[in-house]
């Protein structure tokens, strides 16, 4: 048996709820009765607990960041959730934003996981701009909240040094395709939007029975069509 | 200028997260720049934290039961989450579900509140077998996730010591009608049909505008027609 794909939820003071609710609840939807669960979801923070003043909902993270940082290898996939466009320019700027970065950054390096034959990392919202400003969409096609579109492309061009050559496109989410080291990076639109990127993913990673399994305990139908890889902008 | 709807959102162990966290999502949503916050978004929780071993979200709720209980009438809109059916079987049993199901008969006697105008009791997901335990939908068309019917079925009619005469249909939402003293009931559909009704709420007490500008926020299209209250069954 396959072992389950171990999904880290990174939050922070402010980030949006749904952003990664909505990627907790799908990948942590029972499967069906007698078959095992693909994804092993847990969640983690710069601190405990998370959220405070900021946020109407505060949360006990599963595992601090310092945690994920030393067991890093042993995470198939990292979601990063978005937050007001405000909250994003000041936690990208703060220390334990700039922690963060480095993080994606040494993961976005990591070859699949030789357990799992993955390694995916799932931004939402405007979490793709924290992507962004950790260098991984340059060249990349990729997509973000509908307001937020300048902004992605200002972070991922200043942490390029130039032009980054992001592609940004209005979509549910976007297959961004790989990194060198074989990363695979998913972006999700705005807010909702994650919900049908994580069912996406869930196709990708269990299968269709599986992803219509969790779409009708949900009662949410899979919006759009995303964005697959290698595929020509109209 | 009117005050703020003062929304507590129940959390109990093991309470399924969207379930919840959609309704926060959306009545927390920033309003449009120059208009005031049309909600006031507080979670409150037998214990704190609330979540344990049963879920993979643990939170510090904003409020205790003890406080909401005692504040009930300062309260225009309370929600209650759904979950897994054996675990709102074990909750409703227990002395912490049976204290809730005490404060919702409490809070569907109360008249509107004065300074707003509101008292609205609204469910998602199996949060109705909640409300039918409570003896508050005999004689209402109500609804549920959809592996859950008969569960509401049963549990609505024993509350009533035989047939509660509820009608169980198959929506998004339903509105329910207003108890004796004008509290307005409304079920949400499985999990994510929370977001639609919370939606249907916004709109009802902020209007279209607030309504379709926070779809926009969230990128999501409200779902479905809903049952409005009084409409007969097809």
């Amino acid at each position: 048996m396959a072992p389950a794909l171990n999904v880290g939820v990174f939050i922070y003071a402010g980030a949006d709820i749904m952003d990664f609710s909505g990627p907790v609840e799908v990948y942590s939807t029972r499967p069906p009765p007698g078959t095992p669960q693909v994804f092993s979801v847990k969640t983690f923070a710069h601190t405990n607990p998370v959220g405070g003043e900021k946020s109407v909902l505060v949360y006990v993270p599963g595992a601090s960041f310092a945690d994920v940082e030393q067991q890093l290898q042993n995470y198939d996939i990292l979601v990063v959730p978005g937050a007001h466009p405000e909250i994003v320019a000041e936690f990208v700027a703060s220390e334990h934003g700039q922690k963060t970065l480095a993080l994606l950054q040494r993961f976005a390096e990591l070859p699949p996981r030789k357990e799992t034959g993955y390694r995916i990392l799932q931004s939402v919202c405007s979490g793709s701009i924290i992507l962004g400003a950790a260098g991984v969409l340059a060249g990349r096609t990729a997509t973000t909240h509908h307001i937020c579109y300048d902004m992605l492309k200002k972070y991922a061009d200043k942490a390029a040094g130039g032009d980054s050559r992001i592609n940004i496109v209005k979509k549910r989410w976007v297959d961004g395709g790989e990194t060198e080291a074989g990363v695979r990076i998913v972006n999700a639109g705005g807010v909702s939007s994650g919900i049908d990127a994580s069912l996406w993913i869930t196709e990708l990673v269990g299968g269709k029975e599986l992803f219509k399994f969790t779409e009708d305990i949900l009662e949410f139908e899979r919006r759009g069509e995303g964005q697959a890889w290698g595929v020509a902008q109209a």
